[in-house]
Formats: C-alpha cells, structure tokens, sequence
C-alpha cells in the first residue's frame, strides 16, 4: 500500500541503542551479552519512534527524548524477554533468532529481563534533560503503564486467562498488556515537556490509546496471516497457545474491518491533537494498519 | 547477646506495607495476592528500617521517607521471589512458607516480582515527598543499585559462577548481590535530603559499605548454624547449591572472626558519619553481628 514508516527516527534509535553500555564489570560481561542480543535484535522500534515523533510534534528537539525513548524499548525488550520464557508463551524464536532463554539459559534470561527494567530507569531519570518535576511525572507515569495496572498486569491476564469472555474482556487484556506501554510512549513526551494545554492532551491522549487497539488488532490479524519468516516468530503462537484474539473473536474479516475503524478514530483523533499535522505520527499510524492488507 | 531491634521502626514499616494495595482492578487481584502473600511474609525489614533510622540520624522526620523504605522493601521482595525460581535457586521455602511459585505458579511468581518493582518507582516517583531534583537523585541511585553493577548483576555472578576464586571474588559478588541495596537504603536518605556534608555522606558511604558485607557474612553463618525452623528457610541451602560462602573460604570460626572486625569498623564509621549519636543505627549494626554468636 506504499505506507512509509520514518525510517531515520528508526535508524536514530538503533544508533542510540546501539551506543548503549551497562558495566565495564567484566564479571557482568556475559548478562550484559544476553541484554544486548535481545535489545540489538531488530525490530520496528515503534515505542520509541513513537516518543520522538511525537516530540517531532510538539516543538520539542527530538534528540533531547532519546533517553526516555530508550528507556521506553528496554522495558519492552524486557517485556518481551519474559513473555517467551518457558513458564509463560514458552516461545523459541524472536525476531527470527533464539529467545533470549534459548540463547542464554532461563536464569540469565530471567536477569536479562530484570537488568533491562532497571537500566531503563536509571537512564531515564540519570540521563533525560528537562524540568526535575516533569520528569519525575513521565518516569512514574512509565511506571504505572508497566506495573500492576499496565503491561505485567495485562501478561498476568493474559497467561491466567482471566479475561471475562467478549469483546470487552479482549479489550481490557489488551489496553493494559500493550496499550499502557503505547500510550505511555506518548504521554511521557507530553509529560516531559509540560507545556500542552489540557485538550491537546486529552486528544493527544485518546489518539495513543486508539493506537494501542489497533496495534493489537493488527498483531493478532498477522499472527493468522504473516508467515513465520516475515513475522521473525513462530505463524500461528496465538492459536497454538489457545490464546483469544481479535482474529478467534471476530473472523479474519471482521478483525480487518474493526482495524480500518480503529484507524480512522485514531486519524481523527491525531487531527484535534496536532491541527497543524504530525507528519511522523501520521505515518507510524498508516503504517500499522496497512501491514494487514 | 541482649542487643535490641529497633523494633518500633519495624512495626512501622510493616503497617505501611500492610495499608498498600497496588490496583482496584477485579481482573488482576491475584497478581496483587501473590504480590502481597511474599511481601507480607514478616521478616526483620531490615532495608527499610536502615532507611528509616538514617532518617532519624540526619533529622529527618521519618514518615518522610516512608514511601522510599517501602518501595525498597518492595525491591528485595521483587528480588527473593525471582532467585527462589526453579531457574536460580530453587528454592522451596521461604520465611516459613512455600515460596511464591510454589503457591502460584511459576509463571505468576516472576510477574509478581515484576510488578513489585514497577510498583516500587511508581510509589517512589509518585508519592515520596522531597526537593524534584534530590528525589530524582534518590530515585537513579535506587535504580543502579539494582541494576547490572547493582543486586541483578549481583545474582548474575552468582547463578553464573563466574566470580574469580578467593575473598575478592567472594567480596565482589556480594557487593553487587547485597551490598548495593543495603548501601541504597542508606544513601537514598541523604541524596533526598540533600544538605549533608560531603564528608559524612563519605562516612555514611563506609559505614553502609561495611554493614553489607557484615550483612552477608552473618547471612554465610547462619545458613551454617541457623535450623531450618529459625531460619524460615531450609537451613544448609548454600551448601546444597554448592555456593561459596564465607564459611566455605574461611571455616566458621574465620567467618565469625571477619564478622567481628567488620562491626568494628562499620561502628567506627558510623562515630565519624554522626558524631552525635545514632541510637538506630548503632542497634541495628550490633542486631546483625550478634546473631552468629
């Protein structure tokens, strides 16, 4: 469909990430291995590129985020960490490599995920310029989108399978699994920098959480339909798994027609937070939806 | 020995733990079960008392510094539930209880021990009263201390095996395993506090330095000494892992000897870190020791 995404914040971030060091400890060296072959693995960068678009957005120099929008895909690469691991999704392939567990063992894979979290924060709140307390409120925001109400909340729904059946429960599962961790991308930014009026950040508010939905329904719709070698995981985990998504809730057409809807609530959405347009936000947006068609 | 807990500090932090919930959602109550079953296990709080007796030491009234000593309370709980799993130490009992996989489930235990640490800087960022800047401070140093050159990379070494052989290796590990948490309960009272000297924060640095390591050479002993019942765990589990210890590298009695000197010089830099007394501190420093005899 010819979407394009903004592939130099992309290249921005890996660049960044890949600068990264944790420890000169050469007693660490090899935790250090199994967090950066995780973290160095790939990807769409979307959380972060999301944060320095939206910086993009608001006026902000986009560089002045990067600690945070770092931040942001180390407790992701976490997250991800620890969903494969042989207790929860007991997934083998990521991003088409070995897991972390598969690679490293389940103890150091288990610290990797931890040794993540941590240094998310501690560059985060030792290495992000701007005014002490929008930054404490970003950093407790990022917190509270991946506690008990975020994104571990979520994985403990999901793998327990909590949800109550419907729509509804699908929907709660999701907003705190990958939602919170989405919009946080966003709010953060909006946080950090304090000076939006309150609409802007309602509006700005309900495109991240419309963009986490639709990110969802768009990964369940190519967990059906991507191929193995295009997805980088296993085709196919969610249904191997049991797992209820958009695609067993509503077919592999009603999931496509609920994502174009998603899709233009979150356009909509965009239009009130940036009248004067967000060409990067645009794009990510156009982007997600498109991978399903 | 006679020597006295600061016992009414104690009490205080553990209605503190006691009152918090960490969400009112219905969909993730047993998460918060099992996050409440391990942290409300009892035990001597030994972290957030050192914190809230330094408090007391410097002239800080300590309900100040509650949410600090809980969210590091929060911390070392987030920290026994993931190296009790079947991957690390695999360990059954806890503080007198099956540990918290064995209540709920492997993959429940280590989602309870993320959220407690995401729920700890969310309380720390959120609710610790304090200066921004200095709290931001407080906040970093807590995040590196349990980070790769902190209590992860500490347990990295230790699942790993990769400490050099003799007392430097042995003292290394446990300065990142241990020592830096301990040392944070400390420290993160004067960055929040902010107007001490930089002389007696270098006191208090040694001082705090010295009781880690007088911490985990009377944890050695009384894994030796301590019965399974006293203990709360099984007693001799250093041995069945085939870890080194103080008193696998010195013999018991070269153990006690070394605990003896380091609660000489950890009272000695406390005199110089608060000329004027601290009542607390000095009790909690001869609590530790005085166990192993």
């Amino acid at each position: 469909m010819g979407s394009t995404y903004p592939e130099h914040l992309r290249q921005e971030v890996e660049r960044y990430l890949e600068g990264m060091r944790f420890s000169e400890e050469p007693l660490t060296a090899g935790l250090e291995e199994a967090m950066r072959y995780s973290l160095l693995a790939g990807g769409k960068r979307t959380r972060p590129v999301l944060a320095l678009a939206t910086a993009e957005a608001i006026g902000t120099p986009r560089d002045v985020v990067m600690p945070l929008a770092a931040a942001i895909e180390l407790i992701h690469t976490y997250s991800l960490i620890h969903d494969d691991l042989p207790a929860m999704d007991d997934d083998d392939l990521r991003r088409g490599r070995p897991t972390c567990h598969k690679a490293f063992g389940e103890d150091v894979a288990i610290l990797a995920g931890d040794a993540l979290y941590a240094e998310a924060f501690k560059l985060l709140l030792g290495e992000q310029r701007g005014e002490p307390r929008n930054l404490l409120r970003a950093a407790c925001r990022l917190a509270a989108a991946t506690g008990v109400e975020g994104m571990v909340g979520g994985q403990y729904i999901d793998v327990t399978e909590t949800a109550p059946p419907g729509p509804e429960g699908l929907r709660r599962l999701h907003e705190l699994k990958t939602g919170q961790l989405i919009a946080a991308s966003i709010d953060c930014v909006l946080l950090l920098d304090g000076t939006l009026q309150p609409d802007r950040i309602a509006s700005y508010g309900r495109f991240a959480g419309e963009l986490g939905v639709l990110f969802q329904i768009v990964d369940d719709i190519l967990d059906v339909i991507g191929s193995s070698e295009t997805l980088g995981k296993r085709q196919g985990s969610d249904e191997r798994l049991g797992k209820r998504t958009y695609v067993t809730e509503f077919g592999l057409e009603g999931a496509r027609k609920l994502a174009t809807e998603s899709h233009d609530r979150a356009r909509a959405a965009l239009v009130e937070a940036a009248p004067a347009g967000a060409r990067e936000l645009e794009q990510i947006t156009d982007f997600i939806v498109n991978r399903t068609h």
